[in-house]
């Protein structure tokens, strides 16, 4: 019963996360591993027994792998600049498509990749991997926000310093200026989907945002304060930044009859000056929870909505909507 | 050596605030009291020995009381609307005058008063009452900061419900259409002043909003979610509501080298991780500070910055712009 799939990719996230969380679920049988060097697939694969692609070995690169009758799913997880092509040649040939977010590095590209493969792939599905839907932790706060009334508004803030030289510093591919937003695209996107999923209905349809590089090694910009109009008429703040000495995140909901507040792991819901506080100590990165959750789909036949391409296009819309405020100055921009 | 002065209004804030805080301080001697009829004068002073002057009384109006030389000088608390033309009478009659905050309802109003001023009282000084610039949490917080380096970002945020039947909210002129952004305006340059106390030298130039009612009793707006970037490039997030169940307040900076948070009359510091927190348990409101303030610089004839009208337009100004932007569907506002 278990689907025999490949992992694509040999990052930091795929070795920490995507890999154990593959070997986690029965339902899925890792048969194979790509990366872009035999060495780097070698890395990954250690104590493994899988097969093993790479560009440079004859007869087993990527486009060897998809001939794989035997393979019917891919869980991709490269440099988001290349990931396009990998995903439209793993769909062309047949094959089920998770990969990671952000579903690509602008909306433009996202929606053309996504309109490609609603014309192209009747049968194989793509999916974008946003593990922030899988913590329980805001699961079970957009639940409590969903039963206390109106939203009245909400904050989001998370503060980061990252170092050089630190472990996803040193990816080249984030050094790119083709790659909008630096980290905040690649750690934005999760902070939008966050948000979303407690705000539940109630969508953001405006934003306006002022955007800065407060250290120079994290360019082109590494910090958004912004603010998010929602369709009620309610408002919220956003505040992110990867170069700041304000540390953690906060993820807060005031609503008509009570506030709501995710701090990593840990929700406070606070009712009639009553706080109550569920603790979530297991989540960890909710990469488990979504690789499950995609398994599931495969045997069901039916794509995860909280996986669909489109739902990771809103993050991303969102995202580069403040993105691009910050460009003009807060000018706002609709959504 | 103490300055013989009249209280002018006899409202809430006068009677819980500002009479005591003359009283505290030996340099002033509170000589009148005026109020717009004897019972409410009455009502203010009981139990003091001091002239009442009203509206009502033939021979005690305010005109009268301002003919006496015996009084030099003038604290007005009246409503907003109406203290421009207090604060005009009492300098023209040569009284040195500190009126409540805002300066007036709006930057045009407040911007003719201080060319006024300028143009017309060579001797009798108008200084405008900021308590918020006279708590010792913010000032050691804005001396802390100043000791931190460049400023990263910063947030301010100050959450309340306004009940209806609540003691301020039974003010009819808060309720008047005419003073716009309602208990926005009044409680908002407060904490506008605040964060400017915090930031020093890195003034606010561009601020864009998002405004909303939240509670119906609270119009015209209750809730303002802004940003607000500094000249150095760096921004921050300023949200306020006076109809949300969020709750507290919170002052927050980052610097180079640290953080510093205020709470009220609780200031942490965080440097290299390490938290140093010190409270001002007695620092009240602040009113007794800038009353005693007020008091000094009469003693001097040099008037104190911290109380110029123009400090206390700024304030207005920021505020005006963030209610602008607002109104403007979040269009930027220069300041």
């Amino acid at each position: 019963m278990a689907t025999s799939i490949a992992l694509i990719g040999s990052g930091i996230f795929a070795k920490e996360e995507h890999l154990p969380a593959i070997r986690a679920t029965p339902l899925l049988d890792l048969k194979a591993v790509y990366s872009r060097s035999h060495a780097s697939a070698q890395a990954l694969a250690s104590g493994i027994t899988v097969d093993l692609y790479s560009e440079d070995q004859e007869g087993r690169t990527y486009d060897d792998l998809l001939k794989r009758d035997d393979i019917s799913g891919v869980v991709i997880a490269l440099p988001i600049l290349v990931q396009p092509t990998f995903i439209k040649k793993a769909l062309a040939a047949g094959k089920h498509v998770i990969a990671e977010k952000p579903i690509a590095k602008d909306v433009a590209t996202a929606a053309e990749l996504i309109s490609w493969y609603r014309a192209n792939s009747p049968n194989a599905t793509f999916a974008i991997a946003e593990n922030f839907r899988y913590l329980e932790s805001f699961l079970y706060g957009a639940q409590e926000v969903a039963k206390l009334g109106r939203i009245l508004g909400f904050r989001t803030r998370v503060s980061n310093f990252v170092q050089p030289g630190g472990k996803y510093f040193e990816t080249a591919w984030r050094k790119k200026p083709e790659y909008q937003g630096g980290f905040l695209l690649d750690g934005g996107v999760h902070f939008v989907a966050a948000t979303r999923l407690l705000l539940g209905e109630n969508k953001p349809v405006k934003t306006s945002a002022f955007s800065t590089l407060l250290q120079e090694h994290l360019p082109p910009v590494d910090t958004l304060n912004a603010t998010l109009l929602l369709k009620s008429g309610a408002s919220g703040v956003v505040d992110i930044s990867f170069g700041t000495t304000f540390k953690g995140a906060e993820y807060a909901v005031a609503a008509e009859k009570g506030t709501v507040q995710v701090t990593r792991g840990k929700v406070t819901v606070t009712v009639d000056g009553k706080e109550e506080v569920t603790e979530f100590p297991e989540e960890g990165s909710g990469v488990k929870q979504e690789i499950k959750a995609w398994a599931e789909s495969l045997v069901k036949g039916t794509p995860n909505e909280a996986q669909s391409p489109e739902e990771a296009l809103r993050d991303l819309e969102i995202l580069e909507a403040m993105l691009k405020s910050g460009e003009n100055g807060g000018a706002p921009v609709a959504l």
